[in-house]
């Protein structure tokens, strides 16, 4: 398998998603601001891991020293690092695959929308920012809490979505190795925009009916 | 039951659905501009209808008439309707719940995606324009080429919302009473904006795997 770097890899979204990843194999190294706290956190996922028998190496550094030698970098800090953290990193980021999880979603009198991205969606945000870089959006509806819990397998639809078709190609082979997660493929990036509202949409329902909900779409195999 | 008028009944999704509560055994009255073309898709629906034994009332008139005596009145025009029928019926859909179905879809470059709606949504810029009706969004993501398949169970969840409890409640149990459907609760009306957005991703979806899809939301009953 390859190397995955999780940028803002510290946070619930970010080790959730380390966490499955690894147990698909693949190496992971957590990227923060801080590489102190990223080793922290790798040093506590590699606990949680070797608890289930999974021995795949995991390891922290600084969001910069992270992306070198990965094969997809995940980009998994809160919305507001797009502005902050990458500018910083366009020149290390050229050339890679860019793995957008990033939901502008706010919460206002208890309901969950997003924040107006002027280009449609921060994965289309992150591409104007990355114009070297392949962008794919991809787990945005995946919720941290089902992900980092490793005993369970994780079930639903991740839909992958962006301009450069190689790069999809490899998002989505990884999906499909993790838990019981299926790719779907909606084709252009700026359906990240849509991918995006399922997630406040999801978070809406979930306090509804006080759940923990994924999407799955139906017809896919000619079963209409 | 009750009955329910269908603005906009003579184009394919408002046929779809009509056919769809008359089967659950709502008697149906297709709305047009013009009065003849209401009634001649009336008398094809029930011509249909016959073909699987329903044989639930089902009448045509002109979109004014069809709101007479309607519990719930269906908006299932192009988008482009709402600004041009809505504003010479706001006073006779005073009261009444509308159901809102609209999705203001675009294609370009064979990829589809949503008009900007500056409310949000279209069901936001229809409640803007009603404000004495009680507008509950639902059925945004249901193809018309699955509904007019009246021999063929339709499936999928049917994601509802509004913010008006008891109408939304109304539109819930027709939703359970139609063919496999499940209605899902969002919660508030903003939550069409992201419907509206996923019935464009289920458009590309569709293109690209050759489909008709639909969503079902995973987690509802506590299987996480």
């Amino acid at each position: 398998m390859g190397r995955i770097a999780i940028l803002g890899g510290t946070g619930p979204e970010g080790i959730g998603l380390g966490l499955r990843f690894a147990l698909a194999g693949e190496e992971v190294v957590v990227g923060s601001r801080a590489a102190d706290r990223a080793a922290a956190a790798a040093t506590d996922m590699r606990a949680k891991l070797a608890g289930v028998g999974c021995k795949t190496p995991v390891s922290g550094a600084d969001n910069a020293a992270a992306i070198d030698g990965a094969d997809i970098v995940v980009v998994a800090f809160p919305y507001s690092g797009v502005a902050d953290l990458l500018p910083g990193l366009v020149s290390k980021l050229a050339g890679k695959i860019v793995l957008d999880v990033i939901n502008p979603l706010t919460r206002e009198k208890k309901v969950f929308a997003l924040s107006p991205v002027a280009e449609g969606s921060v994965a289309e945000a992150i591409q104007a920012l990355l114009p070297e870089s392949f962008v794919v959006a991809g787990f945005k509806n995946e919720s941290a809490e089902e992900l980092v819990e490793i005993g369970h397998p994780a079930e639903g639809d991740v839909v992958v979505c962006g301009d450069h078709a190689e790069a999809k190609a490899t998002v989505i082979a990884l999906v499909n190795r993790v838990s019981n997660y299926r790719a779907v493929d909606a084709g252009a990036l700026l359906n990240a925009r849509f991918t995006e509202g399922i997630t406040a949409m999801l978070l809406n329902i979930n306090r509804r009916y006080k759940a923990v909900t994924s999407i799955r779409v139906l017809g896919l195999d000619g079963e209409h």
